[in-house]
């Protein structure tokens, strides 16, 4: 990412200021690990999928810095450091938002796979992560039960997990029945990472989140601790994670990383 | 666009329907013109270039919902219409703005060339049109000369015009001369585009233009008026038309309907 930065010439001071400022603040990179993971399991090799998972990320941070805007979420902590409005103000965090998602696009040409391209928009846009912000915000202070709260994670969070795996597994040239497992996968892992999510926000330590515990609660967010209880969402997270192991069958020890992140995806304290 | 949009499935409802306003809110379409006249020009036929034509008009119409933003420059009428934020808040229209920029490189893969979807995304984004928004806000309530405002619209409307014309030409098969041409042409209605933009937003009739008149001056916005007079800016714009139909001069009378749009640029009422 700090290679396609550099590339980009011309971008006024502070813009590229509030870029780095996020795309660098220390995240997981969870989608650029499970596309360079993907395309590694199905051809042994991740160079193919780099592109992609840099457009991931850029992608992923872009949502969480609108996400955090005071019309949106308000939130003034993003991984232990003030948002990104918090720093630059609302307007140039919009457009750090928007100059990070146009950078994904450009980006992710350079994997020379259209189909790729067009899936990551889709899972990125109204009917995928987008969508599922706005289904969010008109959601709050309503009770929902755990079949909206599915589709509301599946598009809002899940939608980008899923084609991160779908991504890496399609440059690398999967078959279409590793195609299908991975993105059995992808789903189960994308809503294991959610439930964990919303557990964390209840019982996580606000040090190793980098936010403030009990956000959800007091932007009266739907989520599944709510929905179903503590120990509920907790099974819940557990059969997800089961899922996402037995969608691996079909591989043999070369899945193990996988198997491993999906286990991580609900053990991580962060 | 309205095909596009129907293909799109599982859209929340109140995102839809603000993603539509502001897509059919009857703009004048000039970057589509743009795309479809550079390829009826170049090869007698504009069908090749409809995918991005389309992601052209929803780029822009995207960075008109997020320049409008209370943050931005808080406006509250476009096209004769109330703004997005003023129908349906700001979250809504911020991810109404993001729902756009996706589809539009979604929709952009269809054109089957990557190197135009690559160009597209960097006319768009922080070394143009995103970039050249950043400028404008840091640069309100500064005097700049015409050196700093040509760099200023060079990016945030000059990038997008210009790559408008580029991508029909590039999609039709143009020639170097020919898109050596092209965009000399493109880049000199840019110019000419914003310098009647600020002229209008002077002497403009609100009814026409949809947008109160002085805006500009009320936002101490740097404008070509304010930097060389309303006459030096007229003479400019008139320079900047001479220059885009000498560009054309390796064409004949199929570039009539291109010449005729140059002078339509100053001409226009809105």
């Amino acid at each position: 990412m700090r290679e396609y930065l550099a590339q980009c010439t011309g971008i006024p001071t502070t813009l590229r200021a509030a870029i780095e400022y996020s795309l660098f603040a220390g995240g997981k990179r969870l989608r650029p690990a499970l596309a360079l993971g993907a395309a590694e399991l199905i051809c042994g090799d991740d160079t193919s999928a780099l592109p992609a998972a840099c457009a991931l990320e850029m992608i992923h941070t872009y949502s969480l810095i609108h996400d955090d805007l005071p019309s949106m979420d308000n939130d003034d902590l993003r991984r232990g450091k003030p948002t990104s409005h918090k720093v630059y103000g609302e307007a140039i965090a919009i457009l750090a938002g928007d100059a990070l998602l146009t950078l994904a696009f450009q980006v992710a040409t350079d994997c020379g796979n259209a189909r790729v391209v067009r899936e990551i928009a889709q899972a990125a846009g109204a009917e995928g992560m987008v969508g599922g912000q706005a289904i969010d915000l008109e959601s709050e202070n309503l009770k929902v039960g755990v079949p909206e709260l599915r589709n509301l994670h599946a598009k809002k969070t899940g939608a980008l997990i899923r084609v991160s795996v779908r991504t890496g597994a399609m440059v690398a040239g999967a078959t279409g029945a590793q195609l299908e497992a991975l993105t059995r996968y992808g789903e189960a892992i994308g809503l294991a990472f959610q439930i964990a999510d919303d557990i964390l926000d209840v019982v996580g330590d606000q040090d190793a989140i980098g936010k403030p515990v009990g956000s959800d609660a007091s932007n009266n967010k739907s989520t599944y601790p709510a929905a179903v209880g503590l120990d509920g969402a907790r099974k819940l997270a557990a059969d997800a994670v089961a899922e996402a192991i037995a969608a691996l069958d079909t591989f043999g020890p070369e899945a193990d990383t996988f198997r491993a992140l999906a286990r991580y995806i609900v053990e991580r304290d962060r």
